[in-house]
């Protein structure tokens, strides 16, 4: 074949990348399963009968078909690629509902594909890193609280900029777009959705043609999307213009508690914006967009909401609210800047020297014991010269190379950063803990 | 929506089989490390002109289609779900030959997609993990006596069955058939590959048939598959039907050195077994089938060989060998008759008790002391009664129960199991190791 090129919007990391992304992803599994969320994976795959039910998102769809499918074999037809674990999420707990114990904390990271344009951000195969708690019939608000706490969790200690999280209430919205005597509430969230894009006066024009909204309306509307504080004040500040509605009502008690919860336990990551919107139709309650210091532009690496009724088979509904981290926009956008790297491309932290060909086994013996003290060990390729083994070794920045007989006779260990080589007891020698492993570290 | 069921094919497992495919996962990444291997991961989609050019499978591949596509947009025609992780990593390493260092050696732990019908084994969407060496130009023999035993040690340690390692040499059979004077020696290969299914009658109706085999070449053909020995004594058991051919040579010699090196260091792993052929085109020496003991109707659990011109781009040619292990096959299997679970079902270790919803902050600041020292804590969903409580965690397995106010006035801590419960010190307090995360075990 010929030199294959990378496929736009379908992104792949090189083994450092990959490095990085793998601690990142360890990281963000560890904080889930601490917090006490339990792993879960769906198939790529969901009827589009499903995936065609729940939003906008809904015409980037991957329609999958058999090559060979024989004419009139229905088997797979019907089937399309997942565009976010949300939907995937609410159709497992549905289909095993009888065997889950709620309230059902869950946390799954795999990739999703959408058929978008691809540009900075946006890709056609992104993995995302969700963590989702859904209950039986009702759902306590304390978990709108605690979700956007374990994403900060997960997140500190990573070389990654401070992240500041975006919340708003659907029934803020809603309530408020009915009070003031809007129509369309719903259709309203959609417009006001797009004030970053089109601007205020793109959405005040559209309010007014497709929803007959009067000047004073769209002043209000408007007033009402440029609400925003990092405590409880904009309640006040939505107050001052005159709407009731007790949906309004609900949702700004939620919203405040949320906020100020969030204001006592990390300081600085939330702020109440009543701007945001969220595209997909599926959210009722707390909507959730996160940016990340200096990467705004990347829109939202962090977003969620509450949903009431995704997970319904009309007899039982389980009600459920979770955040969704985008893993490949923001490593893309880290990786494309030159802000994270690894300190070597492969695990191994030592180089077995290879001195003739017919040594291998007594070699792959040496290497065997250094793994039984999980160090990562591998064999050189050929017994070269032992300069072009070491260059071998600091190409691909392993620390270390063993070599079976040193001056002394016996195994000798060689920092290849400081060519200093000495006697080895091969019983008890390890590496220091920052050489066992690659690192992640700020920058290239 | 209606209650969802299963898609049949596309299996997916409860939260208690996820942590033990976790944990299985985990150990395969960790041995694969230690061993010097480094992750990449690629995109689950290729060009259909790559994955139509690789043999047999091809028939079964998913094709992709953008529900809006718009007539003549043609980005993502010809796009399909890659059938095994070979194609795609040869294609990366094409693509990406510059920027890596040779040998090349990765893993690789992802979903595949093959439209086939399904069956016990068989599934439509399954997980491989795979390892992989791939040097530029030319990849010395070591590698394919090496990589048998990483697998050995990958799953040496798993509640698994035994496993069994059937391996021959593409020359062997290429060289053999050829040296008998049979016209068209790799559709010989694709006729014997059927022996299981056909048994040797079929396949003696077949060569006689389609490739105008002569009885005793026949004859010679059905003895060759039927050569199976734990040593080196295959190669005199072939001499003795009395074919000469240079590549029969350079094959009995390549396999000689994998079956005598594995019998040193891993007695009982590996066969050298003529019959075994796959399926795959691109194979080109050693070729390795594995079952596991009493589950022998699954098929092959891990697969794989030699492929030497795979990753060509014309100019530069990058040969390699691997093995890939069917993680969905093994577990389906494993899951499907009860013989591994995990002790819980929840990472959660610790559930802290909620006396009343006002002291909810309270308790999620003892929650959070406890996850410092790396405890899997969660607050209780709601301020019920404790008994109810108690019964929560009883129903997931959580082991332990926090008070925030005991008898003694403080923190106290109850074994659920015992229904112990004492006075705690929050600052050092921690569960013995097998508590502290769930562990996988043998049976239900």
């Amino acid at each position: 074949m010929e030199r294959p090129t990378p496929l736009s919007g379908f992104p792949e990391w090189l083994p450092q990348q990959r490095i990085v992304e793998q601690q990142v992803i360890a990281k963000l599994q560890r904080t889930f399963e601490l917090h006490g969320f339990a792993s879960v994976q769906t198939r790529a795959v969901e009827p589009m009968a499903h995936l065609l039910a729940k939003g906008e998102t809904s015409k980037e769809v991957y329609v999958l078909r058999r090559l060979q499918a024989e004419e009139g074999d229905n088997t797979d037809s019907g089937l399309g690629l997942h565009f976010d674990l949300t939907v995937p999420f609410a159709r497992y707990v549905l289909e095993n509902s009888g065997k889950l114990q709620f309230p059902f904390r869950r946390y799954q990271i795999q990739p999703c594909w959408r058929g978008e344009r691809p540009q900075e951000g946006r890709y056609r195969e992104f993995w995302q890193a969700d963590i989702d708690i859904i209950d039986k019939d009702t759902l306590p608000g304390h978990y709108e609280v605690e979700l956007p706490l374990v994403i900060a969790d997960a997140l500190r200690g990573l070389p990654i900029p401070a992240i500041r999280m975006h919340v708003n209430n659907r029934k803020v919205s809603q309530g408020f777009f009915r009070g003031l005597g809007i129509a369309d509430p719903m259709e309203a969230i959609r417009i006001v959705d797009k004030i970053d894009k089109i601007g205020p006066a793109g959405v005040g024009k559209l309010l007014a043609e497709q929803l007959d909204a009067t000047d004073a309306q769209v002043k209000a509307c408007l007033s009402m999307a440029e609400i925003s504080s990092p405590d409880e004040s904009f309640v006040d500040a939505v107050r001052a213009l005159g709407v009731t509605d007790e949906l309004l009502d609900e949702g700004l008690a939620e919203l405040a508690a949320v906020v100020s919860t969030a204001a006592a336990e990390a300081p600085g990551l939330v702020t109440a914006d009543l701007r945001i919107a969220r595209g997909l139709d599926y959210y009722t309650g707390t909507v959730y967009e996160t940016t990340l210091d200096g990467f705004e532009r990347l829109g939202s690496v962090c977003s969620g909401g509450r949903y009431d009724t995704l997970a319904s088979d009309g007899k039982n509904t389980f009600p459920g609210v979770g955040l969704s981290i985008g893993v490949s926009r923001i490593l893309g956008a880290l990786f494309g800047n030159g802000l994270v790297s690894a300190t070597r491309e492969t695990p191994t932290a030592v180089l077995v020297a290879l001195p003739e060909e017919e040594r291998r086994r007594d070699c792959d013996r040496l290497a065997r014991v250094l793994r039984t003290r999980d160090i990562a060990t591998e064999v050189a390729p050929a017994a070269q010269k032992y300069g072009k083994q070491i260059r071998f070794a600091q190409r691909r920045g392993i620390p270390y190379v063993l070599f079976p007989e040193g001056e002394s006779g016996g195994p000798e260990i060689r920092d290849i950063r400081s060519g200093e080589q000495t006697p080895v007891d091969m019983d008890s020698w390890t590496p220091p803990v920052a050489d066992l492993r690659p690192e992640i570290r700020a920058g290239e």
